[in-house]
């Protein structure tokens, strides 16, 4: 199965647009689980259990791994393989570089870490976003609107009458068809967000920044208006609890999340 | 010793501005080299044995030791373990996310896999950078104008009266000292290159897309003026030679090099 089909499945069976960032950082693993990165697997495990019927898709975010060397980058490996299969996951790199390069991150993301989409940044332009794109039966979301502070710097200064990530969106969409193509659009910006689901109806958006980072839920679920779309969820949920009884109250964060993110068919 | 001192040290001792790009791809080893994981570091062994005394620096393309999973993320560290301590290591990792994320891909670069600088794409704005350039005594080489065809998709549009990559650097300019903050040039653009120097004299450029890539050495030469830089060239040098002489033909190569990239105190 291609990978936006899998996406619509697990939509359309969850009942629900949330997405749970497994964004693990040894230092705030809960009581009971040890510091190091066995403990970051059994947590993530954990985790995985707790919401696997809850969630439509799991995001993994590569930087909390890879600050612990090769062995942090073995528990992404190891962590994918403990998804459900019917489970979509989404490689949370950022990556992007000159074509040859570029092929090589894909061969990294969807093929070494079996993942069916992966976040790109899209500023090295279309030869660098092409190889992962070049995977037809795997998904794309391009960096446009990031949820960060410094998504004011670059991606919202004006070339004449429209935003950086407003032509980014533009130019992009030429490059592949909707169902390979998705958008990362941070939940901070809801007018933006709204403005975006009417440029682009039917690609689908990654949306984090909910939660933690701030973003509205109503005001997300209102622009972003029906339209296939992953919104994602870190630390508000896996860091629910810091006691032992963690898992249930990460169980409860996620089933709170499940039932305002909900997926209408 | 900071990095940036460091990164003089090694243009004043080799005399040259060359960088070699470890862009080592298991199905490029030459004969009698293993087509496997030991064989892609039993070949850095050998190019960084054949080239130590003969460049300043050594760039690390995260890319293609990440299509091989963790064991190839292992062949990272091993690589940097063999370069002799003098030189200069440059991270190409072309990172870049939020804040807490960006931290964690610093510690990931600068701590678990020890290099002096790192490549960043500064798309995602300043709160995505700086968790780089708090590593006062480390590099960032932040993205402008890179050497690849899209190049011209997004950062060479015009913001005002000014191209994008242009407002990068003017802006990113006022986030740290010259010391701590240097730029990705491609050598596929001289004139803007000398243009760029005029704008940031004293920052330090990383300058890839010679040789495989047709950059002009003379061009870039003359257009940097000088100036602090490393001028990369990667598979022109380490793929020199296919067959078991393929070392005096990779030294030969990069004493070309060498002598074309002259460092001038």
């Amino acid at each position: 199965m291609d990978s936006y089909s899998k996406l619509h499945n697990s939509l359309d069976e969850s009942g629900t647009m949330l997405c749970v960032g497994l964004d693990t950082d040894i230092s705030k693993l809960p009581k009971g689980i040890p510091g190091n990165l066995s403990g970051m697997l059994e947590f993530n495990k954990l985790i995985i259990e707790a919401t696997h019927d809850i969630t439509a898709a799991y995001k993994i975010n590569y930087a909390f791994y890879e600050q612990y060397g090769y062995e942090g980058f073995h528990v992404i490996e190891q962590t994918i393989n403990l998804i459900p299969e019917s489970k979509f996951i989404i490689a949370d790199a950022k990556r992007g570089d000159i074509g040859n390069t570029s092929k090589s991150y894909a061969i990294a993301c969807f093929e070494a870490l079996k993942s069916d989409a992966i976040t790109v940044n899209p500023y090295m332009g279309s030869d660098s976003v092409k190889p992962f794109l070049e995977y037809s039966d795997k998904m794309v979301f391009l960096l446009a609107l990031t949820s960060n502070p410094g998504s004011n710097d670059f991606q919202r200064i004006k070339v004449n009458d429209e935003f950086v990530y407003q032509h980014v969106i533009k130019v992009s969409s030429n490059w592949a068809e909707y169902k390979n193509l998705g958008f990362v659009i941070g939940a901070t910006h809801p007018e933006e967000l709204k403005e975006i689901r009417q440029m682009i109806p039917s690609n689908p958006l990654l949306i984090p920044g909910v939660g933690t980072q701030g973003g509205d839920i109503d005001g997300v679920i209102s622009a972003n208006d029906g339209g296939v779309a992953l919104i994602n969820v870190s630390r508000d949920i896996i860091y629910a609890g810091s006691d032992v009884d963690f898992v249930d109250k990460v169980r409860k964060k996620a089933e709170f999340y499940k039932s305002r993110l909900k997926w209408k068919k």
